[in-house]
Formats: structure tokens, sequence, C-alpha cells
């Protein structure tokens, strides 16, 4: 491709609204044009390195995957069917939905689940049949409350996604360990630097399932990991030994004045303890949907949660979300802190809560539980001795004990692991944190699919079974961001061999210059005709502009033609390491194919 | 591929919703599965022709345009500036809106045309700069009245669009005979029977714009042409010499009782002459939409229409569309035959219209003209001697001329064309028909967008000028089932060798015969080696079913492995041609190869 016939355009400023280093560096060098919030049109260039990195992955998945392409346009019915359609649009509410002229409504898919099991589920009769695996490269769409970070979090994305179906859970366990080993090869070879982490499976659901993460400083994503490699989670699901607390100075129940004490740290400098030695009482509303047996409408239900933990600890929201779902029917759509106006029958004493808050502080009223959904984190219901509130404004209890004091509430993992707390393989190791951009996600669903949607197949047994399945994504535009994000430096992007647009660029000093544009013309042949890539800078700009226009590009060889061609010499340019040497005209494809080996 | 490891389900029966050969065919060798109404899966064997059309596409585009992608959310405010938001909306109704969480509305993109020159206003700023040609391949949404016949018409579609931009029409120009020499190229590499085509431009716009059509009996176009070749045009769009009437047997303007014949047949039998002779006058109610000019709403204006044509001739609905189109303000949304019950102040002598029927028949009421929209066609303009309605009911009037008896009204191309008529080009050639579906379209839009949207660039005398805007599709996923529905035949699909998703199929008469097993495996790897894309069946069936799945799958190549291997020999059998040849095992991938050359 010649510059000078190319839709090209690079700016030297940042674009006012780019929050990150990829993004400023991909619409500076004219890879990425914004069309509307959290849509970007993908410009040559990219269009490019996104076709690469297509190619990448599918050379690792043809293997064990057959490519397909689903639908973008989803029938409500299939997500009526699966039970999703309300958690993707009430709860969250990141789904797009489309209503067509016959007022029918479609998910405009952010994921497949569905549509594929309804494809095999179709196909599919035998045992003899399975495993299928199949993926596909297409668009996906989210409703993002805050579309940012360029390709990042889009509201349009380009993701691979794959299903697989198996006749047992071993079949699936098999495939899953092989999709994570394609992903580890694909992100290898990419040459970035991620972390394959313990994740929680959110909406998709199931009970096992990995993120792969690129570390950037940019990423959303918090990573806890051990420095001996051995363990590695998205903060959203991590777990550590939490740090003992020492003895209590407590002993013998007691009821204590603590005015103006609603804070943790206040309660705790008056008692003269710890804030480990106290039990904080937090409340949640819990918003779930019902939907009516007749399938017309349904109903919502407020369940206030009352979550006991340690004073030193936070709740981990993901946690505490799928603590709360499993624990009551339908689909949970919302969860936030208390606001008790919303059901208390009368004031409450706020900051001085007990673990033994009565259900008669709750209104009777329609739509409201009549109950406290109460939790306990494992810390807290491990301590003994403890402070906590005594459900009277001013005063707390000390020297409490569970079962003793306070019937103990369900326990469950419901903290936030936090840098410093000792792993739980080894109490030598600690954690670690980094950022981290979620770029791939695999699942082990089992059968909850399949049971959901009815989806059965003929066992060897002659009867029917629930088909094990498998989902796998990876977010291809934002993977390729990722990518610049961590590779990028001052003076532009730095992509790697394997997702540069071109391999070299060739720079002509003076395009006035027959002798130089000849041999340009000549050398740009030769490259092609090696199956080396090339870009050609024709362009009338001096040659400062053009030397930054192509360290601003990444790609990764600039060939300088200028005035050491009457002594039949040229430049070789390496923008990752910066090295620069004269090379003789005739060497050149073979010096870089030689690299590129 | 081995096939035992495949997702393949073929189907003895067709489907029973499938209305085409090519859409039993797809279905049921396992090539397409319906996901909803006008919504299909594209199996791997599915996805594999469609890349491989991919692929073809590039090769012959990439000359001349560089590859994007675009989003397919599209921001309302840009079809705003285009001005064709109410027409996508309102009038076909055709495109699909989405709303996002901030109550916005999005376009799911039908077209790109905005979304393509608000990236190229962003981006070019000089002259110097165009052309530029830009083409995607991605998918398309259509809210369709009536999704049918598989992939032909269908909600969401894979497409090739390409936008390009020019400086001045001769460049624009320029580039439409590319794209359509790029077009010409792509259709006879797929060695399908194919027409290129004059075309009405519809909702695209702007002057010029042809059509490709794959010549089909289930084509839901008309294309009339030429035997010499010289003339094809879609019959929307298509003229003809009107076949001369003959002299008139009236002489002399007089009022004649014509009781009982408000058909035109009937009423010229009483009368005594050709239906040549009568001009008939039909009514139609034109609706209009106009934006309000703060953006805030709008009104809508019904416009009666009075056509006045030739008694032996039929309205072209696109015609007269167009031409009552550009002769009002506002978007034509709706034109149908009028229901004078919602305009007439009095009962109208129906059947017996004239061209002069008053202005006063009209009610005074809002959002009503206060007067006809009067068009008259070509040839009935030509008549003298007329006969045609007198206003009265059981009256006609003959021996009528323009402009003595009647004002003659605004003059259009309004008839359809019809088979026989003689072409415009040489009087000696009669019109043809044959049956088509649409697989391209190309449009010189001229400066239509950048007007409406205000995108200029700085020419050679520094002043501001609009881009020359060309609009350039092919429907990708349509044009693959176009070449099945008229490559298939009654034993299934049969691809061409560029579109097969593989080329040979190897069928193992008994997988339980080692000999024949272990030569299947050999040869399969030696055709891969050769670069031979190959299917083995390796299904544990009975030859016969092998041999009926080979050819429902259209595989150019069926190589035969059973008990000629004893001698060294298979059968090698081309779809196409149905011819079949022994041939000595070792030289099978040789045969291939020099018959794919």
């Amino acid at each position: 491709m010649r510059l000078s016939q190319s839709l090209l355009t690079t700016q030297r400023e940042a674009p006012a609204d780019a929050e990150t280093l990829g993004t400023v560096m991909l619409t500076r060098a004219g890879y990425l044009r914004k069309i509307g919030s959290g849509l970007y049109a993908h410009l040559p260039l990219m269009n490019r390195v996104l076709h690469k990195l297509e190619r990448l992955i599918r050379e690792e998945l043809d293997p064990i995957s057959q490519e397909v392409s689903l639908p973008l346009l989803q029938p409500e019915s299939l997500w009526r069917e699966s039970g999703r359609w309300e958690a993707y649009t009430r709860s969250e509410g990141i789904m797009f939905t489309v209503t067509d002229r016959a007022r029918r409504q479609h998910a405009l898919g952010p994921t497949h689940e569905e549509v594929a099991l309804d494809v095999v589920r179709g196909l599919v009769q035998s045992y003899r049949d399975l495993p299928v695996n199949i993926y596909q490269i297409g668009r996906k769409f989210r409703d993002e409350l805050r579309p940012r970070f360029g390709l990042l979090r889009t509201r349009e994305f380009s993701m691979k996604d794959a299903y697989s179906f198996h006749a047992d859970p071993d079949s699936l366990r098999e495939q899953f360990e092989a999709m994570s080993a394609a992903y580890t090869r694909i992100l290898t070879r990419l040459g970035a630097e991620w972390r394959m982490v313990e994740a929680d499976s959110g909406n998709i659901g199931g009970e096992t399932s990995r993120e792969f993460m690129v570390l950037a400083a940019v990423g959303e994503d918090e990573v806890l990991y051990t420095p001996d490699g051995q363990y590695a989670a998205n903060a959203e699901r991590a777990v550590s030994r939490a740090t003992p607390a020492g003895p209590s100075p407590f002993s013998g129940f007691q009821t204590v004045d603590t005015p103006n004490t609603t804070s943790v740290a206040a309660a705790c400098a008056l008692l003269g303890c710890e804030t480990a030695h106290m039990v904080k009482n937090v409340l949640y509303d819990a918003t779930f949907w019902q939907n009516n047996t007749d399938g017309q409408g349904g109903t919502e239900t407020l369940v206030p949660v009352l979550v006991s933990l340690r004073g030193d600890h936070s709740v981990n929201p993901t946690k505490l979300h799928n603590a709360v779902q499993e624990r009551h029917l339908g689909t949970l759509t919302r969860l936030e802190l208390a606001e008790p106006e919303r059901w208390a029958a009368s004031a409450l004493p706020l900051g001085y809560i007990g673990p033994d808050l009565p259900d008669s502080v709750l209104a009777r009223q329609s739509g409201l539980s009549p109950k406290f959904l109460r939790l306990c984190d494992h810390a807290a219901a491990e301590l003994r001795d403890f402070a906590t509130g005594a459900n009277r404004v001013g005063q707390h209890v000390t020297g409490a004990n569970w079962r003793t004091d306070f019937a103990l509430p369900e326990r469950a993992d419901l903290r936030q692991a936090v840098v410093g707390e000792a792993a739980q393989h080894d109490p030598a190791q600690p954690l670690q944190s980094a950022r981290g951009i979620e770029v791939g996600h695999v699942f082990q669903l089992g059968s909850k699919y399949a049971a959901a949607m009815g989806a059965t197949f003929t066992g060897a047994d002659g009867q029917p079974k629930l088909f094990q399945m498998g989902s796998y994504g990876i977010g291809v535009s934002r993977l390729a961001q990722a990518v610049a994000e961590q590779l990028s430096d001052e003076r532009g992007l730095n992509w790697p061999a394997c997702l540069a647009p071109y391999t070299v660029i060739l720079t002509v000093v003076d395009i006035q210059n027959a002798e130089q544009m000849q041999a340009a013309e000549q050398l740009y042949g030769q490259l092609w005709a090696a199956g080396i890539e090339t870009l050609l800078d024709d362009r009338p700009l001096r040659a400062g502009a053009k030397f930054a226009d192509a360290d601003l590009l990444g790609i990764p060889w600039r060939v300088t033609l200028g005035r050491g061609l009457s002594s039949g010499e040229v430049e070789l340019k390496a923008r990752r390491s910066g090295t620069q040497q004269t090379v003789r005209l005739g060497e050149v494809v073979a010096k870089i194919t030689e690299a590129s080996r």
C-alpha cells in the first residue's frame, strides 16, 4: 500500500475524550474513528490488525472446533427458555433488544449460548454424535452503562465465541482444558504479558470458569496472585486466609454504652479492641423478579439482606450477589446497599445493628419479604468473644459468641480478599495485585442450559440425557487494543510482528529524488514478492514527519531510503528495540526475512 | 474433515417451509438451520462457502478499495442529517431501530452511506486526498415484511458494501465503471448465468444505478432485455417504445352514454375502439411526512394523485413513486391506490373519471392537499382524438385532444414496459423477460449525501466542494444461495469449484475394511498436503447413503474407495458432469490437481 493513495490521516494531538494510551495512539495513528458513544469505525490499518488476530485465533481453534456463524438477532423465546431474558434486560440491563414490525422482541446478541444449544439440540440425537465444538467470530452488543477506553469497553465489539456439547462432565472438562490450552497458545504467540485466573461465572453461569487477563495499568479488573505462580484469581472471586484476629480483650457477654460510634473504627477505639474483634452487620436490598407461571408478566419481591462480617473486612459484591441469588427463587435483578425507608416499620438503630435485628422491624407490605435473609462470612463466624451492635442507638455488646448469644446465620464466603493476606494453598505466599484487561473467559456450564431448555440426546443406555455444555469467549477487538495498551510507548503503537498491519514501512526521504523513489519502488516490489507486507511512504512530507508517523503506526521495521543510496545503502531500524543499522539495499529482503523467522 | 467427527446431519425430507430448491438443498445438506423467521445459522459447510466467496470478493476489490469495518449500530443523528430516518422507519419501515439505556435511538444498519461519509468527512480535508474507496464485509439488517426463500430474503444477512468519494463526477464515473468491472469478474468467476441491468435507485438515491442479477426461476425481480445484448433493465425501470395505437375511430369532441362500463375493456367495446385509444385516469393517495423545522415531530400530508395513461398500459409503481416524490416536499412514506372516502367532498364518478376531475371534489380538511397532483404518461400524452371519462357516471367523451379539450398534466414516464414491445435503441429488438435474483447494486450518488450532510473538502481553488459519492453492494449470503438455486439439481447442491466447501469427498465403502480405511487415510493426507481440501466420509453408513450424501453436499469430486482397491484402483466421479472413471490410487492427486487448474 502506497501511503499517498491510502485513507490515512495521522494526528499530532490526542483526542480530548481518549482516556488510555492505547486509545490515544490508535486514534492518532488513524486506526480508529469514533462514530458515537462506544461505537467505532475500524479504519484500514485496524482492519488488518483484526484480520491477523482472527487468523491467528482460527489457526489455534480449527483443530478442535468447527467454525459457524449464528444470527445476531435472537428470538426472545430462546432467552425465555433459558430463563435469562429477565437477567439481561431487567437486572444489569446490558442487552439491547429489537422489536420487529410484528411487535415480536429479539435479543441483539451479547452472547450465543441459547442459539448454539438450539442448533445442537436440533442436529444431535445420539451420544455417538458427541462431543460437538463450534465457534464463530463476529459482532456482539452490550448496552454499557459507561462505554469508555476505546475498544476496551464498547457497545459493539468483535468476539470469538465457542460452545461445546458433551455426553458427560469428563468430556466437558477435557474440552475445557483443550480450549484453555488453545487460549494459552494464542496469548503466548501475541507476546504480551498475561495471566490465567480463576473467575466468577457471572450471568453466564456454571460452576467453573477461568479468565485470561492481559496485564495493563488501565485494566478494569484486579488480579490477585501469588509469587510462586500457583494461584491467580480475579479479585471478584479471590480467596485468602483471613489475617487472624489477636486474642479478644473481652470476656463475658455485656452491653456497653458507646455513644456517637456509628463507624466500626470509632466503636473499636472506644471499646479498646481491634476492628477484627467486631462483627459488623450490613443491610442490603435484594430485588428478585419472578415470572408468572402463565408467562404473562411477573412479580418483584424486595428481600432485605443482613450480612455479618468481621469489622476489618469488606463485602465482595460479586460473592454476595452469588450467595443471595442461590438462596432465593427468581432472578436477582438488583442488589444494593439498603434504603431502610423502603421497608422499615419504624426507625432502625443504624450504626448499632446486631446480627439478631428482629424480623419484626420489617413492615408488612405486598412485595416485601417478611424475613431478613441473614448471611455470615466465614471469618466472622470463626470469631469468639466479639463485639457487635446492640440494636439500640448508642450501645454495643461485647464478649459475644455465636450460638450462645446469637443464632449463627448461614455461612458463606462473602469477603474481599486483599493484598498481603496469605494464600490458601500456602500461608507463606502473600497475595499480590495487578491490573488486568479481561480478554478471554472459559466456562464449564454443566447441564444448566440443557436443563432449562429441555435439551437432551439419547445416551448409550437408550435414555434421554441432558447435554453438558461449555462456553468460551475471546474479545477480539478488546484483545487487539489490550496488546496496544501494553506495548505502546510515548512515540506510538508498537505491534508484535504477528499483529502488525504491515511488517515494513519504506520511508522515502525525498520523493523528488528519482534515485530514491526508483529504489523504493523496486524494494517495495521485492518485499511483496517475498511475502513481506510493506507500506511505501511516498507522501510529500518532510522526512521528520514521516519518521514520526512510522513510529506512531508501530510498524516493526522501517527502511529509510535517503542519501546513503548513492553508495547503495539504506538504514534499517527496528521499532521494538530502536536499533538502527546501515544495510546494503540488496540485503534488505534477506535481513527482514531472517529476522521474521 | 472427517465426517464422523463433524457437525453434519443430512435430511432426506425437504423442510416444510422451504419454498425454493436452493433452500431445500442447503437445509437438507446441513448447510443451514433456521433459528427464526428470516434468521439462519450458517453451519460449518455454509461458513466455508461464505468464506470462499468473501475471499474471492476481496481478491477483486483489494486492488481498487481499502477494507474497513463500520459499526452496525448507527446514531439516529446521522440518519437525520441525511434525511433518511423517516424514509427508513416510516415509509417502507424496513429499518430495525434500537433504543439504548439513555433512550437514544440507533439504526441497526441496513446500509452505511451515512457512517461512511461521516468517517470520510472527518478524515479528508483536501482534493489531494481524493479519491477514497472503502469497503467492508459484514452483517446487515432489514425488518422484512415477508422473510422468505432461505437466504434470499432474510432479516439479517451478510453483505459487501463499498463507498467511494471523489472530487468530481468524472472520477466517480471512473470508479463506478471500475467497480462494475470488478463485479463482472466476481460473477464470471462463479460460473453462474447473470446479467448487468439498468436499475431504479430506490431509497439509496442518486442518478445512475445498475443491478447485477443471477438468473433463476425463483428470482423476485423481472429483467427485460433485448436479444442483441444491448439493453437490459429491471422491469421497475425498463423503458420501451409503446406499441403505436391504430388510427382513432373518433373525430370531433362529443359526450357519449356508456352505462355500466366502468372497466376500460367494457367502455372500449361499447365505443368500438382499441383500449389504446382510451385515456384512463387512475387515482392514488400519496402520504408525505415533513419534519418540523425545530426537529421535534412533524406533519403528514395526504396528496391525491391523478394519473392519466393509455388504456392498454399499466402504471409502473416504482416510476410513479419517483415521479410523485420529486414533485412534492417531504418524504413520500406511502403511495397506494386511492381510498376517496378519505378525502372526497361528495361521491366520485368512479370508472368514469376524466383528466379534468376538478379540485373542488377534494374536501377542505387539515392535512389534505387542496389540489390533485396530476401526471400524464408520455404515451397517453401523444394520443389524439382519444376517449376518456366524462366525470359523470355512465358517460365518456370521445374525439378528445389535449390542450384543446383538456389541459395536459405534467408529463412523465409512468408506464410498465412489457415483453414484446420494441426497444428504444432499436425498434427491431423486442423486449424479452427473465427472472433474476439481485445480488449486486452499484450507485452513482453524486453529491446528494454530501449536500444533505454538509460534507465538503477544499478544492484546488481553495473553495469548499461537496464530495461526489458512489455506493456499491453485493449481497454475499444471497449470492451464495443464488448460485445454489441456479446450479442445484434433483440430487442436491452442485457448487462451482471456487465456492465448494471442500473440493473432494473420499467415500469409504466399508469402514470395517482395513485396506479401504488405510488407503483413504493415506489419500486424505496426500490431498491435504497438495492443498486440496478434502472430506473423509468415514461414517458407519451403507455405501448408497454415502453416495447420496456426496451428491447432496455438492462436492465437485467424489473418490470411492471400495473393492477396486485390491487391484489398486478407485472410482473418480465428477459431480457436475456425472462422469465416472476408474483411476489408479496413486494418480488421484495428480488427476484432481490437473482438473482444478
